[in-house]
């Protein structure tokens, strides 16, 4: 039972999907499920664009179900809500990201990583409870249960706190859970990107001294000037690097492209740690003596639990952190793309869905 | 000042070194540094033989000074004390690593972990503090700082202790320092030699479930049946494998041959870990996707401080611990080093220094 008016009637959306490896966005008719006891109704505002969203469309890693509807970065307003939903009233402003399920009863979810379910139902290309595929934010509404919901907080802009649904949890969550948030640390940055520009804002924000480590020279004015970094190092100088040995208790690595790690290694402290949340395709090259010799790590971490992502928004809304965006209309998306192919955003493209999407 | 009869001189010892690449051992005779105020002198009982005593031998790493004394498995009786030696007195049953020397002020070394000092004294092969070289335990007495200097507790057999002040802090100190030391968890122990078969003793005496991982189902008896190991899993047969997949908290990974990450990083729950305290000379692949979805990690050790060294042999006492050897005499070194290259030993040759290297 809902409180809604239509309950039990799928719900008409409309959005921009790929059909196919061109990767090309269209206008696409589909429905959502009926909104069930738990779930809410979302009018989407706004819909970040992520690196994955261009992957999935282009089915990039194999396992695209066309036509998909992209889109993992959604803010948006309650419209609807079910009978035993607790969290959300209509009219709230609420955010969602990868996440639209997981089990809610192996190990990872009962300590709130329900990231780490073996079991997790994804906010698009993914096999829906009602055996549907779930359709991601390029579209007008979407129906989601209330437990993968947050709340956008108080002061926190709607379209630029869209890409923390995915970027800015992505970096916050092995920041904790890795013991890089304590005041007084050096973290490194890989990748000045959409997920690097705003691992320089949270770290930070942490009270970390923040090293931007990238390829591009030419990015250091913008990591300390604008972003805030306190100190920039090009990763192909050798002399740089040699200054930088063992200066850091660890590097949050947001690059996708093959890399080195040995440089990497050498800048960590003992003790010290990289964090991979870019997903290179091929395997990267481990020097084994190295993580010996300083008891160094290499781990990996992927977006956050829900509960985490309350916790970052609600951190991001207190530090005034926000992603630095470029807002377009979803006419715009393929052209987007492209951009983003190019690296050509600073530093994440936001859909005004709201003003652009015509049913 | 010391309280021995004959301080300030040199002391002349005789041990067996290595002369060159060929790495075959002869005797020979060379002098210790006069016992200063917070060394002890040791008279040497035993010594075990570790895969870098053999590495260095042969000059496999590049960086050996011959002629070189190895020997960094060293168990004997304190003959002499210092002034300022506090711990120690004549008589004493002592034992001493891979270590004699640090920096005593670096973060590391302010945290007892003396072995990620980035100024080591190795127990050989390195410059000592008197400009002289470090030379070994294959050798009748040796002069080292208190500080680098572990009580062999009552109880634990002085022959079988020697190899856990390598091999043993080496498997033990990443089970505690990476929380695989906890009772109820799975632990994997990858390769059954000289770390791997008291790996298996140290976690089964934490508490954990440990299935030995090996290449050669031929160790199954050995791993379940002499060592304790609850299970057994052929790394190369893809159905046990799957079957296991997901199942460990942590990995201790001995293997210094090159092989994949792929397979183990599989057998990790998510949130677990991969420990390497082998080291492959070569880079291993790392797939960087496991890495993320699972928030796993590898990371490397190096043996362990003088702190947890003396807490292993404690605790190798407590529990009843001692490396499986066997005991040989000086002058069968040259044929133990040619059985090691084929891992002809179960599981860590032992020399009986005292009743067999003559003057």
């Amino acid at each position: 039972m809902t409180k809604g008016t239509e309950a039990g009637i799928p719900k008409k959306a409309v959005g921009w999907a790929a059909s196919d490896t061109s990767g090309v966005y269209a206008p696409f008719h589909f429905t959502r499920r009926a909104n069930g006891e738990k779930d809410v109704t979302i009018k989407i505002l706004f819909c970040g664009i992520c690196h994955s969203d261009l992957h999935t469309a282009k089915n990039d890693w194999g396992f695209t179900t066309y036509p998909v509807v992209t889109g993992h970065e959604i803010v948006g307003e309650v419209t609807e809500v079910g009978g035993k939903v607790g969290k959300f009233a209509v009219g709230d402003k609420v955010g969602v990201g990868c996440l639209v399920g997981s089990c809610r009863s192996c190990e990872s979810c009962k300590v709130d990583a329900e990231n780490y379910c073996p079991k997790p139902i994804f906010t698009y290309n993914s096999p829906d409870v009602d055996g549907t595929r779930t359709q991601g934010g390029y579209s007008d509404i979407v129906v989601v249960d209330e437990h993968f919901v947050v709340r956008i907080p108080q002061g926190l802009p709607l379209d630029a706190a869209a890409p923390l649904l995915c970027a800015g949890i992505t970096v916050y969550s092995p920041l904790k859970y890795f013991g890089l948030a304590e005041p007084g640390l050096h973290v490194g940055v890989v990748g000045l990107g959409g997920l690097g520009h705003v691992a320089v804002k949270f770290a930070k924000a942490f009270g970390a001294k923040v090293t931007v480590i990238s390829t591009s020279p030419a990015k250091k004015q913008e990591a300390v000037d604008r972003l805030g970094a306190d100190s920039f190092l090009v990763s192909r100088d050798p002399e740089q690097l040699k200054e930088a040995t063992g200066s850091m208790d660890g590097i949050i690595d947001t690059v996708s492209a093959e890399h080195p790690l040995l440089p990497l290694l050498g800048l960590l402290k003992s003790h010290g740690k990289i964090i991979m949340v870019g997903a290179p395709e091929k395997p990267l090259q481990l020097p084994v003596f190295p993580l010996l010799a300083g008891r160094k790590t290499v781990a990996g971490s992927c977006i956050g639990g829900m509960k985490e992502t309350q916790e970052m928004l609600d951190f991001a809304a207190k530090h005034g952190i926000k992603a630095d965006i470029e807002v377009i209309p979803i006419d715009y998306v393929n052209t987007a793309m492209e951009r983003l192919a190019k690296a050509d955003v600073r530093y994440r493209f936001v859909i005004d869905i709201a003003n652009t999407l015509k049913a």
